[in-house]
């Protein structure tokens, strides 16, 4: 134990002004009582901050920073440019941002910018210089909070600027007309455009648009958002050259390529908030985290907002049970986190999130959720004393292929079938999670050594140069696993004919005839039966079952290790051994055998499952530490000398539902 | 029998202007066979009365008034205003109305105009005005009909003519911006306004909108129709002072807040349309007759229209089976009302309404529709000389809080469930009603002295003075049932802190830590099973099922009546027995343990269930009168001695489907 | 074997444009080993070949016409007319087309005009006029393809200049504001027009529209979209007066009227799409190609599309199994085809149809895909060449009455029932084809004599005159069968009163007092289950089921064939019997009621089953040849004596599924 180890971060928003000063006094006398030591401000405060244009009203925010500081709590300052105030609004109508069907969204709500208005991004910079002017060399200000869940409502906007906006961004990509013309396949329903001026965003159209416009325009949307980011940061590093700058992202967030904004904060943070009633949340909330740590590669991260109770945007929204909180935290912590925050502290009473729980709910301190949080947040002081876990790392065996564009495109219309990227990604990272090997996420082009195992989930746009980097893993010893759907095309969507997969046939000594999945809906009066997708393997001892996707495999230098069977036959799932291993899977196994593949998978790698991990437990070692926690619903128990493999004289380990166990190792 | 006892007015809307004048005599003589003695005349002739801008054609009009009135059949005049023509929409179509999303909807169907609209207002008052100088001195004419079935379709305007209007009853309502931003609690999400010009209506935005101002537009958008209603009634006022006015409501209906609506019309009228093939309507068309009664505190009332036959706008219309809309009636009757008409007289054959069925069908006379209606109209003509029904009292034990505000308020989007109002209101009335006790509906701070129980169901939006309105209550004896989600907020929907109820906290001897609504839907993958709701009590012996909602009740110094077990514990049902009773119901029971509940309220109050009511067979009391109907599908029968307290000797009553009795008591 | 027959035409939409030229000569190597000998080029090529405003570029289009005839191929030449180019839409954004709700569709996928708009005809005249000069003399160009599936995406337009072209439509059609007025009824919901500019487009609309308001602007659209065809082929016969005209119909298609369209294209030709795994799907081609070559009278037909594998439009898109392709392929020769076209030679690699398969898969030639096409063009060849099919007749014994102006009228919103007319069509057309007897699709008023049998199903819309022409058609002798719905209506959708069916009524012997139907859906919480329809019939030996339809049928001269039970009752089939038979049928039967109906319809007929037809067993002749498919999914054998009455020493025919045999009759 040493009392010089940084503590870890606890806290989260704080909105003062929705209260009379004197509670809060009474505020910060129970943050003191609950352990926090870092407070989120002003996210939404522009409307206060700047009541009228070029008005500055920053006492109140004085205040209650100074008092915060005097009991030692530190601030993350938001730039409070996340709703634009109601007085810019009415001033310029014309930022209100409109849909993919042209409808101008209202303001009165949060969000209603276009992210590509001038007057929007003129004034937030405005409002950022006189913030950070005024408060950059204040002690407790120790974050910089840049607006706030980018994209959360409006990712895309289709206004008239933002058009212009878009038409700059592909001159700028392609070049001439002529590239684009090329790159988008315009010869084709009469595409072919003149200037750059011809082209517009992708609004409701009478049918399929083209696939790399609405690539394009995904790809636009986010370096958008992220010009405003950055415009923000450039009024802030003008004055302020060291405190570190955050955004807070919201994990498997499709809007955004978190790849591209991540080398642009200092500190990654995040929004998580699993469903309570979601038995696989807890899965889902991990790869999240995992992801997350992954974005820096490996480098500790915020949790900067979590529901210390229910939250108020589901159709019915359900409390967490005793100790879930706690469990979900102690689960951001081993996968990487140095700091658990919460929206918000103190539960409004008025407004849209009323019914959002805080951390003082609105029946107050004689209540299960403020114990909770105390609870919480002492233990996390004790811990970070004890145990020096800030800043130490998570470190993974497993790496899976991670891609924006291919989600993109993966869940455009007009492809084979209706397939979401999310779920395929989620499988994988399960698969091998219930294992106890960690996950990290890789971009298509990163270094892969060092992994035991690379998966590659329906990476559908992938580069030239990505298939390169596989082929030299599995050169160099690696085991790669690719599924259906993969290379398919490159990254401007050309299809990669001759077979698919492009210089992955070589890799993986197959190629594709064809794509044939399965019809599980029925179209008009039910679905011939024999369309059911069965596979056979040794691996999984006879017949399994499959769904979602299947294709037509040519072998030539791969093993067969699955077939189709049924209205379908040949491969369904090949091996080829060399230096490495390259497996293909070109359907969607069932559970079982997907488990049996894994398995398979794992033994003829060079990485080992962790010995405590089981379904509903979950095992993470970050530093020193391992962490347990039983997400199975029901009391078990856990045999430590598995870990550390010492005799047998340790007592087993007792964990309730949504019990933490954290062991020291050796 | 006395020949002098007001009829019962039987009829129903008359469209002559579709038919050559040769019918009109025709149509007479059939009125007169059928006992028609009132008509609504004219409720969509604008076009025809005004076919051009100032110049009227009342020619046709004049006579088939004068026809009606020589053969005995007074008339119920429209003002014609509900639906504009096409040349004043044509001339100004930004009378057009603008729905939620921006769409402006199309002239050519009906109700196609913006309630704020002055352009609209200034000539449905010029229409007026010639409407009631011609016709008012006519003997025919014994009722006005203002418009028709105000905000149908078109119940919220978006347009910028309706905004300017909402930020001037905004400014009414608060006085200065600065009240409103404190109402609206706008120090949230950057929403605090400089000026009311800043205010739009809220329209699409991109997440949820400001509770208070939906519900200020809610609010608003009832008043601003209201508005038109007035200024057509002072335009009747300012030449006739005696024929009383009203205009059709249409039973529970959401939009228009119908007890400010009541206090101006003379005599309620109601639109009621029971689903044929829905075995719940009866109940429901039961609530919606009673509530038409207590809108003017038991002044008897009109069933301004019903079908004779199938309505048109449903996916598939049923037909009524025989004696199923004479039930409908008597119902009608039983629960105070004093006419029984019908939309309407003969079936069109041209427009959008012509499948909904007429007294006087397609096919004509040789019809079972034709016959019955007949029927109806000899029976009712008969009761009401023989029994002197019309202005007698429906007297009831049960009084039931109706209140719009929080009706409006509980279905906006981000509350901790999502609950229907009128779900919650019906499970209670028809708790009661299957036992006989009559309801009337009540306003929350209404005169609750008189009724023996007084049910409280989610009053979402409780005043102070409501809240003192019911301690009142149980302090001078009275058994009052509060329900789930009421007094979570006051009238400006601020939450109420420290255990929400507010000071009914006392009353009730509890305070509530947190709200816990049960989630019945799966989210992703399923529902953890555990969360099922489940209760236990004596009351209903042991176990009960549960469903909508719970939260976790803390007792001060009630009794605990039920719980909650399985994954909740703690109180699910209390009772507090002071100078009367005061019932807490937590959660939604099933039927069996909500019936158990009901019969303990009724024993632990001054009421008694009716002796001849059971499930399927309504009764209800009227004047000296007791109506008997069997709704339950097989044929029944009833012992009339358990009424009269006579001997044996009277046989039973015998009753087919859809069968009446009508008893003279003692 | 006659090597002077006229070839089967073969081949396939070819988009040169996506491919550089040394692609083009490995294409024509491959056509010709596939036996293609006619493409159809150009449909989507405006931007290419006009690629600024009134500049051509003709060179690439010379050169592959020029490679194509050096091979024997025949070019169908598109006008190229489907889809503006950008040039054009962004000069002139008033041409984007406006839904029903008021948005303005966008350019960047296909179709995006309004057909209305004289700046999107006056363009395609232009370039239809430079494309006939310069190719109405090349010997390769044998068909003129005007546009491409017109309506297929924007059938209807709401904008403007649309608004403007209706009235003028409107006032061509009733002469009179007057004449419109009564026509569409408006003396109701006040919608009396003073002039034609009062009216608007149907579009959105606060409630139901005017019924006639509605069928007229889908008479109107349909018509609109003719001009546009006729503005075409005026251009194209200015200059070029004998190459054969078409344009692509997309089978049984709602939006546009295929029997006025027919009249002006010299072949028919179809696209056709059956979903593989949809095993009605073959019945619905069937009757798709009946339809086809009923339009023109018997005239044969191009199959002008269908796909050689998988579509991309759907949300799976399933493969057609081995065979299957084929099967069908046959099935449109057998039902007329002239020519077997595909969507599209090369299968795309960008753009949004990329994975719609070509005959020319991805992968390339080591396909199935590749294989088959290759096959059944061989085949084909041979076909056409010995047995000199093309142009022969494919005779029918069935007469549908298949009318648009019902299928518009009976899916509009405000009927008693929601009904699909297709749905109605399919039952009465499957329940014949099953048994082998060929089915002719024909207008209400064209000529019946020579049918065995006629069916009228739900002719909602019908005429004075077509109800005469059924009577005759009974008098002299034929079988009438009329379904429920019927002649409701006449064409200007006024109810025929006193009964309905008009002079229907002596044909059949009946009168209809209501319409009555089921209620199958719940509507609150759940249905009565005794609405469950019922009926009785010695027919089918006692009860049958139903759904759907039901209504009191009263008999004057019919005989009750079948009766309704439970808790409707009276007739549900009649049949009255004069110089021929006059069946009317009161409800949807189920199958095994229905067939039992059929096979007495046709007992009672002048026609006869196909003696080898049975279900799954599809067989039609044409010419001289009968043609078998096995429809059914399992191996199934033929008794080909059954057909030649031969002696039994001929051997079985075996027939895998999707199996083909063609015999040469007797």
């Amino acid at each position: 134990m040493n009392a010089n180890n940084p503590p870890i971060r606890f806290g989260g928003d704080y909105n003062p002004e929705q209260w009379p000063e004197e509670t809060w006094v009474q505020d910060v006398a129970l943050m003191r009582e609950a352990g926090v030591n870092l407070v989120t401000l002003g996210v939404f405060s522009w409307s206060l901050i700047e009541p009228r244009e070029g008005e500055f009203n920053f006492g109140w925010l004085d205040r209650v920073i100074n008092l915060l500081w005097s009991a030692g709590i530190s601030v993350d300052l938001a730039t409070a440019t996340a709703s634009p105030p109601p007085w810019l609004v009415a001033k310029h109508p014309e930022i209100r941002p409109i849909t993919e069907s042209g409808m101008k969204l209202a303001q009165g709500s949060r969000q209603a910018y276009c992210p590509s208005s001038p007057v929007y991004r003129a004034a937030t910079v405005r409002l950022v210089e006189a913030l950070v002017k005024r408060y950059h060399n204040h002690a407790a200000v120790v974050l910089w909070h840049v607006n706030n869940e980018y994209a959360c409502h409006v990712g895309r906007c289709y206004c008239d600027v933002s058009v212009a906006s878009f038409r700059r961004w592909l001159k700028s990509r392609y070049g001439s007309i002529k590239r684009l013309n090329e790159a988008w396949g315009t010869a084709f329903w009469s595409q072919q455009y003149g200037t750059f001026d011809e082209i517009d965003a992708p609004s409701q159209a009478p049918y399929l648009r083209n696939p790399l416009q609405l690539l394009d325009f995904d790809r636009f949307s986010s370096d958008e958002l992220l010009e405003c980011y950055r415009s923000e940061v450039r009024a802030i590093r003008a004055v302020d050259s060291e405190t570190p700058i955050t955004t807070n992202f919201m994990g498997y967030f499709k809007p955004l390529d978190y790849w591209k904004w991540a080398q642009e904060v200092d500190i990654v943070s995040d929004d998580s908030y699993p469903d309570p009633v979601d038995p696989s949340a807890p899965m889902w909330a991990a790869l999240s985290r995992d992801l997350m740590r992954s974005l820096r590669r490996g480098q500790p991260w915020l949790l900067m907002e979590q529901a210390p109770g229910a939250v108020n945007w589901r159709p019915v929204n359900a409390l967490p049970r005793p100790g879930q909180m706690r469990a979900l935290s102690y689960q951001a912590v081993a996968r990487g986190a140095d700091g658990i925050l919460f929206f918000q502290w103190r539960q409004s009473v008025q407004g849209a999130e009323k019914f959002h729980t805080g951390m003082l709910p609105h029946s107050g301190v004689d209540t299960q959720r403020w114990r909770e949080v105390r609870q919480l947040g002492n233990e996390l002081s004790e811990l970070s004393r004890s145990d020096g876990i800030v800043g130490s790392p998570t470190r993974a065996s497993v790496a899976i292929v991670f891609d924006w564009d291919s989600w993109w495109a993966i869940e455009q219309s007009g492809l084979p079938a209706t397939l979401s990227y999310m779920d395929e990604i989620f499988d994988w990272y399960s698969a091998f999670t219930v294992r106890g090997c960690t996950v990290d996420f890789v971009r298509q082009t990163d270094e892969l050594v060092g992994y035991g195992v690379v998966v590659v989930p329906t990476l559908f746009a992938a580069t030239d140069e990505a298939l390169s980097n596989f082929d030299d893993y599995v050169e160099r010893g690696g085991s790669l696993v690719v599924t259906y759907c993969s290379a398919i095309t490159d990254e401007e969507l050309v299809v990669r004919t001759g077979g698919y997969l492009g210089a992955l046939q070589d890799t993986l000594g197959i190629w594709i005839e064809e794509l044939d999945p399965p019809v599980e809906q029925p179209s008009r009066d039910g679905v011939d039966e024999e369309r059911q997708l069965s596979v056979t393997s040794d691996l999984f001892g006879g017949a399994g079952g499959a769904s979602r996707w299947a294709e037509s495999i040519r072998v030539t230098s791969a093993q067969v290790v699955a077939s189709f069977t049924g209205v379908r036959s040949g491969p369904a799932v090949t091996r080829r051994s060399s230096q490495g291993e390259a497996w293909y899977i070109g359907t969607n196994l069932d559970d079982v055998a997907q488990g049996a593949l894994v398995d398979a998978v794992i033994d003829a790698s060079t990485i080992n499952p962790h010995p405590l991990a089981r379904p509903g437990l979950e095992v993470v070692e970050r530093g020193e530490l391992t962490f347990l926690i039983n997400h199975g619903g029901t009391p078990t128990s856990v045999d430590p000398t598995l870990l550390t493999g010492q005799s047998r004289d340790e007592p087993l380990i007792h964990l309730e539902p949504w019990g933490v166990a954290i062991l020291r190792r050796g």
